[in-house]
């Protein structure tokens, strides 16, 4: 490996040392503390890893507020404890377990390249996601049920309605974990499903007794 | 799942509310054109998900900069394409073929929960974690060979070496994916290491020559 | 020409050496995707040639962030398509209609020699520059408007208050092209005045509610 | 025009007190100096608005070193005082009778949208471009009389021999200057011609012997 780690680029680089002489400098004594003290976030969010979801500006949220799981197109599997590596359901477990944060939030979003990946697979418009040997795909797989669910749909909003579904799966699927079922039932934690358009800026939310998301 | 979904705390609709009213109102355009011409992340940076580590902020990144996985202990697992759900194996799959991130970078962190956790699992004080239905013990595993690197070392730094460990470890196993290799040996993409003392805003890389972390 | 037509001199070989065997050698797979890709710049800056005006550094941007127009004084004319040469007029065509930039920020700068040469023009002081023949003067015609709005200010003030001058005209004048008119009218882009002091390192924006220049 | 101005987004600013608390902190006494004393670079650089031409990144050149001028495919018009604005024209008068530089440098590079739609232009491919109100057309223009020498190579190398063809035609050019020739005549100046590959980062110097473009 070590052929290939390089330094940091310089741009960064700069703009850390600009972080440290100002964010940092500033608001050192919480630093501090947050080391001392450790975290004590209020809340869990889900998101997919896209570069375009930027969570903490999104709701104001300073160092210590969110603990952060991010994968691709938000997903959570089903409680499965066969002693495999499961990073989406440790992090769950740690959150509700370990910080036992008050909100669980699943946050999905417009222009999700994992949900148009999962609807090309449904639609046989992606061979190469449904090899075995496709990570990605394998992945996707998660979402599936959701095309059954949206598939009657004009074609145009059926990767829109999936981004949804991508948000009701993995907060059906948060139920199947005891822990999570648990302190939902104890009043402990709350859920959340959102879904944010990134165009237009905009913030929905699941309406449970509907089963749509509506506008904030 | 539908009686336990929430409205999403006043907290947060105010402060989304806030943001649609400046920072995106001043970025609509950029949004805009993110939204229509899709992600082009230079980085991919796999982060830990604890609330303290505080990824764009460090580096004054904006919306459309970093493709950002965050998992428990910013662990990635070996290239094992066993047909099961790998979500880190997916985000660096999608990072690398789909986006072609030219920089792969792990970030760890100083007073790392999932860390500790390893280290108290390795020398056995948390038979609660070795319990095979524990998903935070199951993940942690990845970091175990870590262990055999530090336990040498006085008691007191055992930890924050672990903590390195935990990034070597990482791109030690992303060097077994066949297409991070690729992009590595094609010059398509290089490896960072880098680790960040949370109380003192400290950033430190890996110098792959001599294998310590050095300040920035 | 060729008789004039020199080797670069060797510090610059000697720099642009280093340059290619550190910052370049680490970020090579950034700068073959951006040949690749193509650019996909944010922003345009347009700022004035003086050698003092360091706008990368002083957003700590990189390679591929601003498309970066700079002439004398920072200064935009009017639409006029008359079938003439005209660079600035070309550039932000450029930026507007191929490039689709979400910001275009016009950054005017003190002690800047142009301006200080429009106010010597305006106050007489600067016959040569006044001449037919004068490349600089005529260019500085361009900014004599903004004489008018500042020729009743104690003398001292005046530089510093055409330099003003020289941003809020440019943002005047972008708003007579079409294509400019257009994309801010589809809210693609935004517009930006800012004010940079060499000696304090300060910059202040445009408050278009009041016309004053305000200290970030 | 106030109705479309906008702050400046917060990612800038952040970036912009990183700098200040930094860069700027750490060189008070030079930029203070630069205000007081005035700018006294030591060379002109022309070249292309292009975000991937990093000119200060590729020198190592701080505040102060280059007088800057940026067009689209860094092209210099003929001499021409006919008492129109030529913003160009006005830079390089003002960097050789007022700065007196000792150094005037085209910087061309590869992949350069501007010059490629010279040769769409010139191969009948760009209709659009030759519309007279096409500003970014009518400045293409300039580098017109270079297709004449590249147009009989295999087509795949013409775009690439024009980029050179445009460095020297700016250099032809600027010999219509009379100052320039004075100033070249007496030995005050010398002229550079260079071509920088953004790919490779490779960066090539006209042998004037030759009237070839050499690696450096």
């Amino acid at each position: 490996m070590k052929e290939h780690v390089r330094p940091l680029p310089t741009y960064l680089v700069q703009r850390y040392l600009g972080w440290k002489a100002t964010t940092y400098a500033e608001n050192r004594s919480w630093y501090k503390r947050l080391a001392e003290d450790g975290q004590r976030p209020r809340a869990m969010i889900i998101s997919c890893c896209d570069s375009r979801v930027h969570v903490t500006s999104l709701f104001g949220a300073d160092s210590g507020e969110f603990f952060s799981h991010r994968n691709i197109a938000n997903l959570v599997p089903k409680f499965n404890p066969d002693g495999d590596h499961h990073g989406t359901s440790a992090a769950v477990e740690y959150a509700v377990k370990a910080l036992k944060v008050s909100h669980l939030i699943v946050l999905g979003h417009s222009q999700c390249g994992g949900v148009a990946g999962c609807h090309a697979m449904c639609t046989g418009h992606a061979p190469e996601l449904e090899e075995k040997t496709s990570f990605v795909g394998t992945w996707l797989n998660l979402l599936r049920p959701g095309y059954e669910h949206v598939k009657e749909l004009p074609e145009a909003e059926q990767v829109a309605a999936l981004e949804k579904q991508a948000v009701m799966i993995s907060l059906e699927n948060l139920m199947t974990f005891p822990f999570v079922q648990a302190a939902l039932e104890e009043g402990d934690m709350t859920l959340h499903g959102l879904w944010h358009d990134i165009g237009s800026g905009g913030l929905s939310q699941l309406n449970p007794a509907t089963g749509e998301f509506e506008p904030i």
